[in-house]
């Protein structure tokens, strides 16, 4: 990480700036002849797919969702020329855990790095991948990934290098939680006055696919609508050859729910996190967070007459949602043979002490850690609150402020100078450590809604720390997991209770912390608060800092109530 | 009119062209003092309505379907601040009946006239409604329209003058078709391969309400999906005062269906069509067709101990559809207290000659005729079939070719010359008269699509003939309104089988034709052409009549297969 400290000047020109970015990648690029260009074109339409066997609206690219996976090796150039025909829909397409180093205006994220694109627009998006490793994209505008915008992108190393692991086979599984209603009814309950809450989701999808009981729906449905024998809605199958090692790139972009994942029969080896190698752990399910990749490697070393069930459940919310299944199919049994066994029961909703455990487990790999700095130049501390906002909608909020998206984008904004488009009051570093009871429901009646962001300084280290607190019902806190753009942080540690600034981070790892891009806070069961160290590392103007470092909650107030 | 012809040369600079609008302007506003500013301020939201019962997502304009009645007087200057709060869909209002001379940028059809408002934009529309009579205002962008956005623009006579009837009182009724799916389902599946009809609609509504009988609803709904007794779903009533007579205003905003309207009990005597005024013709029921605008008065001469039934049902086409009913309220019986009889019926929906006649029986009032130059300068033929384009979509066509809306618009498009975004390409004038026989299914297998234009001179007469031809269905052809912006045509007349270039232009009404903005053709069970007159008459600038004189088929391929 250091090689990126090249820039201390906060004023140099943009043209500079621009010269200094193509010398430094010409530099990491070496030998530059191997980089290639990786050319996608998309067109984005809505389209009827019985994902779950419930036929309804979905946003496929080229037809398909979940789309397309982006293959490319490190320090590949990937362009992606995006047509919206959505019809009367704007989109805008961010490419999760990718850095973006030089190029902020293609993160992707709407209101932030970019305007939305038009129905009939064509954006292209065009950007270096400049580390090994498992990232997603997905719409970042408004609930279009809960469309089904979204997929993979696999990033191998160099040809030449080699992993510190082996393994034969390589395969994506995305996983998503699935809504029968649209996400326009999603959004406007979500927005109105008073609030509708959008309920747990139908079906949990593994890489696209689910199985929604249609005899079951209350009223019943007709079979136009939803059947069970839509090939459609065959459960997602992956073929296996017995005595191999496989990597399974497992990730999660639910709208709500946290996630349980196994595989009957087999365990897996946790070996890399959000892009970042992880000290190996064996697991027999692996608990993931909307918006976290983790590679596992799983030996086929079972019984090869029969299949296995593949199983993921929602964990942390005690939900209706029944478990999404896949089939492990062991070469020759035919794949769409249903295993001879009852699916395996995931861990117990509320076994919080599990899931903290797995959080608190990962280490970075021997051999493979970014040391962090020892000290920081700041401290946030974001707690995280439901709360009646304006005292209308009911919104998640942080320091009591919930988050609005401006209307300008903050890279132009801040580019062009227009500071009028978004506030300059900046929002609070913390809350009211001495007296907020973190346990119990609070009135919160000064929470209001803000567009301002944290600026921070280039070339420093701020310790965020998220806490978690009650949600507007007794005792019920929520998991939340939170994203960063353009940027890894460390994961410093989980504490329980209110964080204590004084003693607290004297128990932070400062040895070997886990990069990632993506975590959760663990709910109030275990009182927990999260520590994350961030280092501003990045390429010369400020501007592009600026936009990028601002943190938001993952999902869009999309809670329960 | 003829006031208006007042500039021949088409190489104007711009500048001299607003200048000269200002002008006119001012000339035709003496007595200026009077006109006035109407300023609206508008939100547009997605939100949970029932306006037939059934609760689905609708765009509200202020929080109400249809939205509020913009009210001027004759010259005034109307401004509208719309801001877009849908989420992620853009949007654009048009302005329907209002001529936008010297504006033509604020006509709100996207497209043709300015790009779409973007989610958290405002945009405001500014215009002069230069002539007293009753229009609409609806979303011209995707199928907005059929989501509840939409309203009447009424505008009256300056402060001393009188109309040429008298009347007491003076409604406003919209009435418009209603379907359950969401628009982006319908827009979805009729873009689809292959083609998925969206059927007939659930409802009719008389302003914004009707009644969608739940519990015949098949599979059932849920009570909180459709519930009979929501005081959202009762039925429109309007309170009228014994002996007294009423102005109402009658328009039509379906998406598919052809309507009848009647009142029971009393009858109609129709004085204006599309803001002109017609010789007084008295009706049972009226014949209206989605674009038009009539003005009735209707006498409250019956029984005053009683209300009585408003009814709309659908004719041309043999629809499922229940009919519309609203409540003639006489004071001081309760509004919502049922007429004691049963709903009128209303004409049998394939009784073609009594809509025919309508048509043909409408004439300009005496002393308010503005007669039609005896020759024109241009003929063209349109004629209407429904064809597979391009071996895929089914989708209305004209002379073989259907209609793409361009990305760029046409105004902007003409005034930068862009002329790369749109087809150079003219349209066809006419179609092969000798051989196309128009009461067979044809084949049409060099169907295509086209973002093409018919370029007219200015101060140009033009006679557009629209004929009707069978559908793809054996035995079978369709009701098309056509509206056209920005101008009012002459309706020459209606004619049997195939038009006769010849003989047929000498049977046109050029004594006394109505002006209108939306004229129906009436289906192939007549062989029905339409003749149409219409002079190009227009300040200034080339660009702004080119852009504004564009025919178009009123609905989105939004047809029966």
């Amino acid at each position: 990480m250091s090689a990126y400290h090249l820039s201390e000047s906060k004023s140099i020109a943009m043209m500079k700036f621009l010269a200094l970015c193509f010398f430094v990648i010409s530099l990491i690029n070496i030998p530059i002849a191997e980089a290639r260009i990786r050319h996608y074109k998309w067109e984005l339409k809505y389209e009827y797919k019985s994902p779950d066997c419930y036929k309804k609206l979905v946003i496929t690219i080229n037809g398909r969702t979940p789309g397309p996976t982006i293959l490319a090796q490190q320090n590949d150039t990937v362009i992606v020329e995006v047509k919206n025909s959505l019809l009367t829909a704007n989109t805008a397409i961010h490419w999760h855990g990718i850095r973006q180093i030089g190029t902020p205006w293609f993160d992707g994220t709407e209101g932030f790095t970019q305007c939305p694109i038009l129905p009939g627009d064509t954006f292209v998006y065009k950007f270096v991948v400049d580390r090994p490793g498992t990232y997603l994209y997905h719409a970042h505008y408004g609930m279009q990934r809960e469309d089904g915008l979204f997929g993979s992108i696999r990033v191998a190393l160099p040809d030449g290098e080699s992993e510190p692991f082996a393994y034969n086979y390589d395969r994506s599984i995305i996983l998503t939680d699935w809504y029968h209603k649209s996400t326009f009814e999603q959004a406007a309950g979500l927005s109105s006055v008073p609030f509708q809450w959008v309920g747990e989701p139908q079906s949990l999808l593994i890489q696209g696919k689910g199985r929604f009981d249609c005899s079951a729906a209350n009223p019943p449905m007709k079979a136009d609508v939803c059947n069970n024998t839509n090939p459609e809605c065959s459960l997602y199958s992956t073929t296996v050859v017995p005595g191999k090692t496989y990597r399974l790139r497992i990730s999660s972009l639910t709208a709500l729910s946290a996630l349980s994942f196994q595989i009957e029969g087999h365990n897996m080896t946790v070996i890399e996190a959000d892009g970042h190698y992880v000290e190996p752990f064996v697991v027999k399910n692996l608990f993931i967070y909307s918006g976290e990749t983790y590679s596992v490697l799983v030996y086929t070393d079972q019984d090869p007459a029969r299949n296995y069930w593949v199983t993921t459940n929602v964990v942390s919310r005690n939900a209706t949602t029944p478990p999404g299944l896949a089939v492990l199919n062991y070469y020759p049994n035919h794949p769409r043979r249903s295993p001879p066994t009852i699916p395996p029961s995931g861990p117990m909703w509320n076994d919080v002490d599990s899931r903290f455990n797995q959080s608190f487990a990962i280490r970075a790999r021997k051999g493979h850690v970014y040391s962090p700095p020892a000290t920081s130049d700041r401290v946030i501390v974001l707690l995280n609150t439901q709360n009646q906002v304006n005292g209308k909608t009911r919104r998640w909020s942080v320091n009591n402020v919930s988050y609005d998206i401006p209307h300008t984008p903050y890279l132009i904004a801040l580019k062009e100078n227009l500071l009028h488009t978004f506030s300059q009051t900046p929002p609070p570093e913390g809350y009211d450590f001495a007296n907020y009871d973190i346990k119990v429901v609070q009135n919160n009646t000064n929470a209001t809604t803000s567009d301002a962001i944290y600026r921070l300084q280039l070339n420093s280290t701020v310790d965020i720390v998220l806490q978690n607190a009650n949600t507007m019902n007794p005792n019920n806190s929520e998991t939340h997991p939170w994203h960063l753009h353009g940027h890894d942080f460390w994961v410093l540690g989980y504490g329980k209770g209110k964080f204590d600034p004084i003693n607290d981070p004297k128990k932070y790892n400062l040895v070997d912390p886990i990069m990632k891009n993506t975590v959760p806070v663990h709910p109030f069961r275990l009182d927990s608060f999260l520590g994350l160290k961030l280092t501003i590392l990045e390429f010369g103007h400020s501007i592009a800092t600026l936009s990028r470092i601002f943190l938001w909650a993952w999902e869009w107030h999309l809670k329960k109530v």
